[in-house]
């Protein structure tokens, strides 16, 4: 404990252009303040948004960044005031490290919905430097935004739970969609949607798979154990499962119409938008009106929830399908994201990768 | 009692054609049933879903059609199995007068969204035999779809309550928007919006018109008690006003851009849509995302809800604004209609006007 105060470096792997190209880059983090937990990173998970954040998709990144938001780390050392965290700890880290406190988002514990949240990444911290995210040796991290990795898990299985688990668990939790007897769809069988289709089949859900093509049936239904598989142009399949769903998880990152979707959700049915399309969505007012339909989106998850979903997987056994790689794999491996060519998230190895040579 | 069985004729005002013309039509009434009242119509409410349904604009018409579903009548005998309707009561009918009564919905006192439900007019009914609404001299209707007056409402009162009134009632009800102090918006001051700010000021929520000119400030601020009014087009209002309201009742009947109003809605507000519009409409998914913020709609409402928003609106003293005419005024009145050219809805003085004459 007797260099709480001192700043210190590391090494992580940086975008410097929107090419998006990761390389190595050393940089000072920030001296461990009394709530902080200074963390030697274990793994980190690729989030598709990751891919947006370091080519400037989005246009507000700014360089160096070092991306990464799906965090298992160990505690090298705590400050003063930090409660219920202890040298050697297994943590998380997800997709924000700060928030004002003080608004209705942060006093009802759902801090992710904070005007002034903080990202773990391409952000400014409270003391006006730039945050760093999970690609990298070290962190600093206050201990609001740290959360045990239950003991039965593996760092690699809880990576991808820290992003994609909880957008997809929050939701769920949120809108009373929890109970077992419920019947879901999963649209888009990406990083977020099969993690989808393992909480809500561990949840007692009939879980519906819903894609434009027949190309994921067999993944879906014996790889994931999806209960039914169902391709959108399929104009018999889909009158036959209209009004049969209690809620649609909708991952779908691009345009798409969602009437066709709309129409499978029972009276109440609730239709939760996760994918961030800058195109406008369209429906019809009579198509929610006549069912009470709801279209709603949700965003992330809050650490209480973070921490509800991590048992409740560990509990369940969820195992995610990730493929595990090396630093010096991660400028192929976000060339493969861009592609889809991953079932279904990355987790880079940092504690095994030398993080100070390309 | 004597005559429970016996058919009988009654005149009402009926469109034959898309034209919409309503003349005198003479048609027969079937005989009471042992779970009908026969009924004397005492007044009826114009909704502007008669101007659709007289004019064919959603292509679904049956002529001849004697419109009318915001009807108050006297009972003049019951069946033998009637329970709770004695003659003599007052009782209102709304938009539905028969369901299946086994379905889900049906099951949870939510009929108005039985799929088998059955139109007040411009339907068929059980035995076969089209259905015919309220601008006529007596009605035959089954005790559920059947709600007391309260004794100290009047019959002119009460009849716009029946659709208008409940249409707005029951998504506050359903959706958890009932308790005071909520800040609520009302888009669209016709009959319904007009109804929503009665409703929700009487719930003792803080009540913002939303419109698209400023024409109707001061009657929506001094005549109908509103807190505050914002010109969409008004950047500077509107901007102030972001993230303040935790729902919005949007009545608009046409095409209208859905950002500016979601834009006014809190964390976990809700955008509820009354208006059937067949263009679709549009939003950006971040925009729900970031808020949790929800797109729904909602059809008229229960029977159970609309004795309870009966009961309610004696007890806060609710007065509709309304034009009381003669039936030999109704053609005039719906081209009033047409143009938005009434305060803020017409009421029939069905027992007091000739029926049998043009």
């Amino acid at each position: 404990m007797g260099s709480v105060d001192a700043e210190r470096k590391t090494t992580g792997w940086a975008a410097r252009d929107p090419s998006g190209t990761l390389a190595p880059y050393t940089y000072d983090l920030r001296s461990t303040g009394p709530e902080d937990a200074y963390i030697r990173v274990l793994c980190c998970g690729i989030c598709h948004s990751d891919l947006h954040q370091i080519k400037n998709d989005l246009g507000m990144s700014h360089y160096p960044m070092v991306p990464g938001h799906e965090v298992v780390g160990e505690v090298l050392e705590v400050g003063s005031e930090v409660t219920g965290l202890r040298v050697g700890d297994r943590v998380g880290v997800g997709v924000i490290v700060g928030c004002c406190r003080s608004c209705t988002p942060c006093k009802s514990d759902i801090e992710q919905y904070c005007s002034k949240k903080i990202w773990s990444y391409n952000d400014v911290y409270t003391d006006g430097k730039p945050t760093h995210g999970g690609f990298a040796g070290e962190m600093v991290v206050d201990q609001k935004f740290l959360v045990k990795i239950p003991d039965g898990m593996s760092s690699e299985q809880a990576a991808p739970l820290l992003c994609a688990g909880v957008t997809v668990y929050s939701p769920l939790n949120h809108f009373g969609l929890k109970q077992s007897g419920m019947r879901g769809g999963i649209l888009g069988l990406g990083g977020v949607g099969h993690m989808g289709v393992k909480i809500a089949k561990a949840m007692g859900h009939h879980v519906t798979v819903i894609s434009s093509s027949d190309r994921k049936r067999e993944e879906a239904l014996e790889h994931l154990g999806a209960d039914a598989y169902l391709v959108s142009s399929d104009e018999a399949g889909m009158k036959e499962a209209a009004d049969s769903l209690d809620y649609i998880i909708d991952t779908v990152p691009v345009f798409h119409p969602l009437e066709p979707y709309l129409s499978l959700l029972k009276l109440d049915g609730k239709l939760i938008l996760l994918g961030v399309i800058n195109t406008p969505l369209q429906f019809l007012s009579p198509v929610v009106m006549i069912g009470r339909k709801v279209i709603t989106g949700s965003f992330i998850g809050s650490m209480k929830e973070t921490k509800e979903m991590l048992d409740f997987c560990e509990e369940k056994g969820i195992n995610c399908q990730i493929e595990v790689i090396g630093i010096d794999y991660i400028n192929t491996a976000f060339e493969r994201l861009e592609k889809n060519d991953v079932r279904y998230r990355f987790i880079v190895d940092v504690a095994g990768s030398k993080l100070d040579r390309a």
